[in-house]
């Protein structure tokens, strides 16, 4: 067993405390990390808050976790101490289903357990990043390249990983017109991801704000969809459109920016269900479809990716008495783009 | 110009009339078809319902055309008279376009014309197979092989294209597992394709009335969806649902029999909107897709094979007289499973 300094959410909407907590002993895979730094996910908020259903209280959230090995268990190959490493939204899965066998754990089929909130399968409660220390089974544990910073890195582990799945799966790349819908944490990630894919990239946001940003990312070109005419002039213009906006959406003016076998993939969730015209899909043989962070080999291999392209989130460093404010400030979408918590201000 | 006997509606919801028309002179390539039998879709009894838009009226409804070329047009290369025929949903698109040129005339960017209650490239409103002749350029003929009798042949230029496309594209076939929404004019022929694609087929209908029906045309397996016991067997279980009812469905229930990365494809479309929650997606990248018919090549396919599978529709040959009726019959869902018309009644 090993204590550790965390932030913790004593219950629904509450505010957080410093406080201690144990981690647990080192079994013979697993790996401890010093975390360094832990990046503010909008889905902790949800769950903070309730809103995803009953939590596990106290809770200590956070799945963008980058620190350093500082012990490792007799049994431990992939890593050593000093190693900079990272832990994103998974610390356990079965191991043998199919999906865990092809690499794409987040879909394992006795149910993966999540880095804080829920129950791994000794049935004890799982704790999150905001946190000095971690233990995690080296499995689920990944590299985190020398180019890359591991403040920056940090929200890589979720913010990154959804992004870049999607885009890897429905084949964005050269001679791809591919849409971004939002600039925020996951947006401004997913504009970076498909540019250096390759596709053409065009950002959707509400306003012309962010305009210069999006372009400095790398996108091509800019609309805002509070303009009406944005959607005459891109009709049936898209292969793809990555939805990182996850409130409710006009499902069927989207679908009519897709070309034939086109897909609106959606990364977020609102809390009330979407509306959809079949006439929409079954006039340009069009999907709507969905996707969940990724695999573990995947984020590695997307953590490889940023490190060789240069690309990283636009943060902010927090220290740890400001975690009330940040979500707060999340809610009012005042953040480019993430925060991350500074571990050592514990 | 030729003359020919047709029924005609009207107005919206009249009954139809039994009148003349005449049909344009032959173009160079242009295909003069005596019809034989013209089969009914509900999408006729939309058009006339004006359900789906303003029509164009006196309408002679009819896309599931089979009959003899009776003349060709000097510069017809593929016909010749005597030759067993059909027509489909489409009589020109732009022959131009990426999808015209990859055979997918339903998806012409120009916009494809249709069969009846649709503007030539000339100008002139279309009319359709309710009738005892029919002018059509060659490029949308096609060949309707000797095993397959005419009349039977008729619902499968609409009925059996738009099922054995969604089928062929979304990969049903050998270690799949496909379920067929609804037993009725295109989900009995979605059964046969899917059999005989090689997928594991899974009929789920309202009731266990059409059970024995659906597993002599093919279907492994039947399930009521009025049973609640039916989601919780079959949760996780397709690669692919093909929804052939075109009713509002409870989406989420359905996305929750599917498989990761598993796709529910729309072959009908209901008058009002779906509704869906994203997460139904998100938690396994599923997908909701539409379809809409084939094209050319793909329906000629389709009817090749077809003959070689020995697939064909079960069908009730009427006379002219019983139209209106055949319509009431129709939307009450009294028949197995689709009317034909013996054109020789007109």
């Amino acid at each position: 067993m090993c204590k550790t300094r965390v932030l913790s959410a004593p219950g629904v909407k509450m505010p957080f405390e410093k406080t201690t907590m144990e981690r647990r002993a080192l079994r013979p895979d697993d790996v401890l990390i010093d975390i360094k730094f832990s990046g503010i996910c909008h889905s902790d908020i949800h769950s903070v808050n309730g809103e995803w259903g009953e939590g596990i209280f106290p809770m200590v959230p956070g799945h963008e976790i980058a620190g350093v090995v500082a012990a490792v268990g007799p049994e431990v190959t992939k890593f050593t101490v000093g190693d900079r490493v990272g832990v994103g939204c998974f610390v356990d899965s079965c191991g043998e289903c199919e999906y865990c066998l092809k690499g794409e754990e987040q879909y394992c089929t006795k149910g993966v357990v999540q880095t804080y909130n829920s129950l791994d399968y000794d049935g004890n409660p799982t704790y999150g990043g905001y946190s000095q220390k971690i233990v995690v089974t080296e499995r689920f544990v990944v590299r985190i390249p020398d180019a890359l910073k591991l403040d920056a890195a940090s929200p890589l582990l979720c913010a990154g990983i959804t992004t870049y799945s999607p885009l890897k799966h429905w084949n964005a790349g050269p001679g791809k017109k591919v849409a971004i819908l939002g600039v925020g944490g996951l947006g401004h990630l997913a504009i970076q991801y498909a540019h250096a894919l390759g596709a053409e990239v065009t950002v959707l946001s509400r306003s012309m704000n962010k305009k210069d940003e999006a372009l400095s990312l790398g996108a091509d070109h800019y609309f805002a969809t509070s303009d009406p005419e944005t959607f005459k002039t891109l009709a049936s213009r898209f292969d793809l459109i990555l939805n990182t906006v996850s409130a409710n959406l006009d499902v069927d003016a989207y679908l009519s920016l897709l070309r034939i076998d086109g897909t609106l993939v959606n990364v977020g969730a609102p809390g009330t269900p979407d509306q959809y015209n079949v006439f929409s899909l079954l006039t340009g043989r069009r999907s709507i479809a969905g996707s969940l962070v990724g695999g573990i080999r995947e984020t590695q291999e997307m953590l490889d990716f940023s490190a060789e392209h240069g690309i990283a989130p636009k943060i902010e460093v927090i220290h740890a008495d400001q975690i009330d404010e940040a979500y707060e400030r999340v809610l009012r979408s005042d953040v480019r783009y993430r925060f991350v918590i500074d571990a050592s201000t514990l």
